[in-house]
């Protein structure tokens, strides 16, 4: 039996992982969900943020679903390192899985492209690099100041996420690899990327790959998104480069991510892009189609390819037939979702 | 008399710079240049990047025109860090201006964004973060291999660029500066340029200022690039967000910087983002504008207001005047923007 937790959270949160549940239990009757009360309403609370016991718990399940944590009033950093990251690294998720469809029936920003010709997913490493939270300051708050930010890079986190990237892209049609850092400034991280890259490469001599400096990936993913298949690279340029991939397919509300501990060993976490957006919060109008694809997911993830491909399928349908700019109802399009994903 | 030092380099370089150089001469005339080799090709053929003795040179000139070096055949990070890095940092130009504006006809590729809407200018740090050079790596190609980068932020850097932003937002219409940064998981530096930013803006009660992530900045200037007027953020953001930039306002052809040494100690130096591209250099086919853009913020920073003006102006025209898609030619484009800058 699969059992799930639950992490609804703040804000919009929970009302979108309400409908990230309906379409689950439709297509997979039978799951087993485990609510766990964490966010900034927790930690207005109690000042908690991940009690160790809770971490414990979590452990013991297939995979967390997650909605979004955070509000304005919650210090920049504590629920970003004291819980988003902290599940990361405490799971070694190490794949950070953001895919980017430019679905039919979504207005992109970009004139040239057309509905379809966006599919690419960026393989993000999640538990290395500027994340490692290896940094320090000194003489704090006087003209001497001066702060560091270490990043980390090992050979074993860094082949682990580029062969977790080759074999997806063995899976897909283009089967292309796009690896993307800054070789010509950070040398010594960018040539360990670049050699276990090349390494890998040869092992799969059935894959396109190419390199590109962030700064070029970054500009091309406005240009020409059509070019990525699948990319690879390090947490912190994959942060910026997953928020342009959702900008060029119509925005953070379509986006949906895993947080992936492909062994098994440890629970993977599926969530939203979006945040918890406190000024549409409780009225019912947030779109539930992050959470749900994020779902899609978890499906996936846990051996259900068949039900995940349901739900991909149902996302399709829904936004197929929307009216750019016509208002929703999250409860609604939960209830259709759930309907195309079992219809 | 004004002393510049023309870097020609490599590719297209030489030809755009040539059109930057009739355009400067139009408009002030009896600036004295002096060419010195340097790139790809004099790396190829010596073995030198960027002789000492070059460099004493250099420093005693009022400013730096450069075209692009580079090509294919050098490996990664010799030029880079070898004369590009080395000026920056020899020169200590740590402002690294970079202007961004959706001029009348050039087509963008944002469908909702018209001509005239973005108008915003990146004041990336030039001298620390990430571009220190501060890493290294151990076990080099076994499976045990760790490598690091290290960002290094102090006090003075990170506020002398700020004070830049806004001295430079308070000569604008808008008048407000956004701080990009990722403080809530580069908690320390983070702290570092938020503090030091609040700082600054307090002594500058008429700049409306805000803040955000280095993501969520990606995404608005794909989404929103029209919200930004003057944008201060560290020098790998910078580097990144810049492209973003060049992007949705008709792509790198056009784009100017300035790495600028603000006291005038040392000479500040002009290039056209763009690269050598190897693959039209020789044909008279590149666009100069992005060359000729650089010289008018070259002008500017010399003290000549009115003459970088009437190149930004006759920029203005030539752009105007084009036809989507038609070719050009390098030199013809230079006479016609001499003509309109002195007209
Ligand atoms: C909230 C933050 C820690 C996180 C990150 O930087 O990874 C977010 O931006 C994301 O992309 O999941
Ligand atoms: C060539 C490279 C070192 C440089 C940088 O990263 O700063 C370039 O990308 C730029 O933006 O000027």
């Amino acid at each position: 039996m699969t059992r799930i937790a639950v992490v609804a959270g703040d804000g919009i949160g929970p009302e979108v992982v309400g409908q990230a549940r309906k379409v689950i239990d439709a297509v997979l009757p039978g799951v087993t969900a485990t609510e766990y009360d964490l966010g900034a309403a927790r930690y207005h609370r109690t000042g908690e943020v991940l009690p160790d016991s809770v971490l414990d718990e979590l452990a013991g399940h297939d995979a967390i679903l997650l909605g979004a944590v955070g509000d304005p009033t919650v210090p920049p950093g504590v629920l970003e390192r004291g819980l988003l990251l902290k599940l990361r690294f405490a799971f070694d998720q190490y794949v950070n899985l953001r895919p980017a469809r430019l679905w039919p029936g979504v207005p992109g920003p970009l004139a040239a492209v057309k509905p379809g010709e966006i599919d690419l997913v960026v393989v993000r490493e999640g538990t290395e690099g500027l994340y490692a939270g290896a940094g320090g300051s000194l003489h704090r708050d006087t003209p001497a100041e001066v702060a560091t930010e270490e990043s980390l890079n090992t050979r074993h986190g860094v082949e682990r996420v580029i062969r977790d990237a080759f074999a997806r892209a063995g899976r897909r049609e283009r089967r292309k690899v796009t690896l993307v850092h800054k070789t010509n400034v950070l040398t010594h991280a960018g040539s360990l990327w670049a050699r276990a890259f090349e390494a890998v490469a040869a092992e799969h001599p059935d894959v396109t790959t190419e390199y590109q400096h962030v700064d070029a990936a970054a500009m091309f993913l406005v240009t020409q998104p059509q070019r990525y298949d699948v990319v690879v690279t390090d947490n912190l340029f994959g942060d910026i480069l997953t928020d342009i991939a959702a900008a060029v397919t119509g925005g953070i509300g379509l986006a949906a991510s895993g947080c992936i501990n492909p062994e098994g060993r440890y629970p993977s976490m599926f969530e939203p892009v979006h945040g918890s957006a406190p000024d549409i919060a409780g009225r019912g109008v947030a779109d539930p189609v992050a959470a749900v694809l994020s779902a899609a997911l978890l499906l996936d993830q846990l051996g259900h390819a068949d039900a995940a491909a349901r739900v991909t399928a149902a996302v399709a349908s829904e936004l197929a037939g929307r009216t750019p700019g016509a208002p929703l109802r999250t409860e609604e399009v939960g209830d259709r979702l759930a309907g195309y994903a079992v219809g």
